[in-house]
């Protein structure tokens, strides 16, 4: 994946999505001893940074794949991405959701235009529903994060922040199923000589933390964490990125992401969802080792049942 | 108080103050039919607007007045900006709160190092209270709506938004104290050739809205409304402003109040408090009337207990 393949993606899928915004807060950086520049893709389209892999994925579709539209499965935020992507580029986008998913979900990928399809809350059952769909309608399979171009546009958010900061020491960012951070990794490798990226994971799913330490993707033994977009595994598209450019995964538990999601909740005014306190979390756990430095976060999104706080 | 008097307040303020970001959401467009442009002075220093004029009128204060400090009566956000503004510029601050304010927002005024002096909670034992002081500290006396200083204040935030957007046929925002829609008439007055400013009040809380009828300052007959910045009554060096330039004053009821609360969370991921959602409710109550036009609607503040939320 070259520079030149990350620059193309952003000018294909930039008519489709939003520059967001880039706050700073002068307290919180007194808190943590750095300054730090969150890159708010809670203000994106559908309310997470998916959709800009979701647009580059389907923008690389030839004429008859479009004609029968994309299917994938997920029950977070891809799930109103793609539908939202497919809607917005006019085709047909299937969503296979686990039957016991919120129905505010559901209605979501209802609301942009996405035809859902229930299937039993397990993996397996997931990708063979889809499989399914795929076979039957001809619609093209694009998984949320082990996917090229997928990656491609994930990296996006990164690059954005890199050419409004070239002089970014750090970019942390969560890691779940490994697409946003293998995209990240490519971004600061492509456009900055010293950026390094940092991913920030749950102990409750720390899967990536054990893949890189094993050199394997190792799956989790618990996805008990409140960071629901992170509880799924990486993959044989993103690791191989993930091992070559991924710096550090720094772990941290329940508690400190809850306290690091009402911290921004509370100094910053903004609404971040659970997965995304978990970059701000690793860099407030290992503040010392941050002192002084320049540091971009992705704030991945803000998809949050405002009547189910953990605070 | 001239074009002139308004640019000066400006240049002396800036650089204490944000030049908070105007945030849009096509969907909340689509959903009334009009164009908005959220003027966020929930970003800004201690969460909202007040430091505007708190800023103001501390820089307008001569050296020996500056010496013995500013004294207000406030348990909202005027505490915190005073407090704040004068920390920034070195000065004692007392604030008087009624004893039964919340600790959080007493430890709020403290955090910024402000002096807290609590009083009874009547109005009455608050401008005592406040008078004590003045008089035997000779720390001056801020009003937080009524004083011309901190109008000329408030006002910055309006004309920063037609800076940016000069086109704007409207510009809403709550009415409380009078000192913010008072400030933003004159800024539309003085910056735009047609932009006009419209009011958004509780129905609980309506005095604004009966005293542009019977052409006197009323007070309130109740209370009992969410928007807690907004149960003051209007002033007599805010009064004559508002009645010569505010076009109109829309009440809304407590449920659309919560439901625009509802729908600026979910729908743009930012943290706005009751207050401020009354002027976005007033906008969706009268949505035919302000069909396609442009509107900048001032998003006063973003200080609310997450902890206790009204969904």
């Amino acid at each position: 994946m070259t520079k030149e393949d990350l620059t193309s993606c952003y000018e294909r899928i930039k008519p489709y999505i939003h520059n967001t915004p880039i706050l700073t807060s002068k307290l919180i950086n007194t808190l943590v001893g750095a300054e730090l520049y969150f890159k708010c893709e809670n203000f994106q389209r559908a309310g997470a940074y998916k959709i800009r892999g979701a647009t580059n994925a389907i923008l690389q579709l030839s004429k008859t794949q479009l004609q029968n539209g994309v299917v994938t499965h997920s029950s977070g935020n891809f799930a109103q991405a793609l539908a939202l992507a497919a809607k917005s580029l006019n085709i047909k986008a299937y969503i296979v959701m686990p039957s016991n998913s919120p129905s505010v979900k559901k209605n979501a990928v209802l609301e942009y235009g996405g035809e859902v399809v229930e299937c039993e809350p397990t993996l397996e059952a997931r990708q063979d529903a889809a499989n399914q769909i795929a076979n039957t309608t001809g619609a093209t399979f694009i998984h949320p994060s082990n996917n090229l171009d997928v990656i491609l546009g994930q990296g996006t958010s990164g690059l954005e922040l890199l050419k409004e900061h070239p002089s970014l020491d750090y970019i942390f960012c969560p890691i779940g199923g490994g697409g946003l951070i293998a995209g990240t990794a490519l971004a600061a490798t492509h456009f900055s000589n010293h950026c390094k990226v940092v991913g920030g994971e749950p102990m409750e799913a720390d899967d990536a933390y054990r893949s890189l330490i094993s050199g394997k993707i190792e799956t989790n033994r618990t996805t008990n964490t409140i960071a629901d977009g992170l509880r799924t595994h990486l993959g044989s598209h993103n690791f191989p990125i993930i091992k070559a450019y991924v710096k550090q995964i720094i772990r941290v538990s329940e508690t400190e992401i809850i306290e690091a999601m009402q911290l921004i909740w509370e100094r910053m005014k903004i609404i971040i969802e659970p997965s995304s306190a978990v970059a701000f979390a690793a860099i407030l756990k290992e503040k010392e080792t941050f002192k002084n430095q320049k540091i971009g976060v992705i704030i991945s999104g803000g998809n949050v049942d405002i009547h189910n706080l953990p605070f």
